[in-house]
């Protein structure tokens, strides 16, 4: 399965590309879309759809994972938020991806084993869990972060306990 | 000069197409994008994209005027309403509109003369000022208020005053 894993912001929405084939996990590509302050609104919006379309079109993904919003400092942030949230997941919609979300608490849990971890020990564990050479820009970690939960989520066994009637 | 104005929302996103020559406003367009309980958040982003920018191709136009919003209930609605709000701005700056943003209560001063009048008490005007032989639904209405908040802000007279010397 290969996914497009999305934490989207205004001026630095970061992506990977993730793939899962048997029990390994390969990130195909991370990047952070950064978009200067100079930059209008809506010629930011224009970058991140445009960004995540082209990523879409490399590797034709077939799911979105995306982070779900919960907290903001303010409404004027969450409706930046939204819309920068908004064009992603249209980018994805456009393509025909399916659409999945995760809140932080749960991603960081995924990925560090608790629900407060920081930004450094995500962008950590991300570095050791996938063996990248580098450790990716926190924008980037996050995203690759809630992909690796989406994966998790999609591919844990469903524990079927059989009872065997002893003799 | 032709613009759109868009008061956009998840599953009702009023728009409509306003053209000024001299002095007078005409509606050539309106309309409220109704999407369904039942779709999908994606599924009413890419609804509310593809009517707006199909819109766009028919009538050209070359501002969006959008409501800022200020005031929501909560955070999930902010970013609900900012994904309707973002991809509404992306479909016009794919065709290279300009973005202008008013808040609601300059909208209801511009049009009916207070910043507290109801939705239908802007309707009513709207049906007046624009001479409709209907009185739009309120979405489409608030979006039409939008857009001549906007053609006035544009064509406000700058009122140059000349001293004339007495003799």
């Amino acid at each position: 399965m290969r996914i497009l894993a999305v934490d989207p912001s205004l001026r630095g929405t970061g992506f990977a590309i993730l793939e899962e084939s048997g029990k390994s996990t390969r990130c195909l590509e991370y990047s952070v879309i950064k978009n200067h302050a100079s930059l209008s609104q809506e010629g930011c919006l224009l970058a991140i759809h445009e960004t995540l379309g082209l990523a879409i079109k490399r590797h034709e993904p077939t799911e979105l994972a995306i982070e779900k919003v919960i907290f903001v400092q303010s409404y004027a942030t969450a409706i930046i938020l939204g819309a920068a949230r908004g064009v992603a997941v249209l980018a994805a919609a456009q393509r025909g991806l399916t659409v999945h979300e995760y809140p932080p608490k749960r991603v960081k849990q995924a990925v560090v084993g608790k629900g407060a971890a920081s930004k450094d020990q995500v962008a950590f564990m991300i570095r050791a869990l996938l063996g990248l050479t580098e450790t990716p820009p926190s924008d980037a970690a996050d995203a690759i972060a809630i992909g690796i939960t989406h994966l998790r989520t999609v591919s844990s066994p469903v524990h079927v306990v059989t009872a065997t009637r002893g003799k």
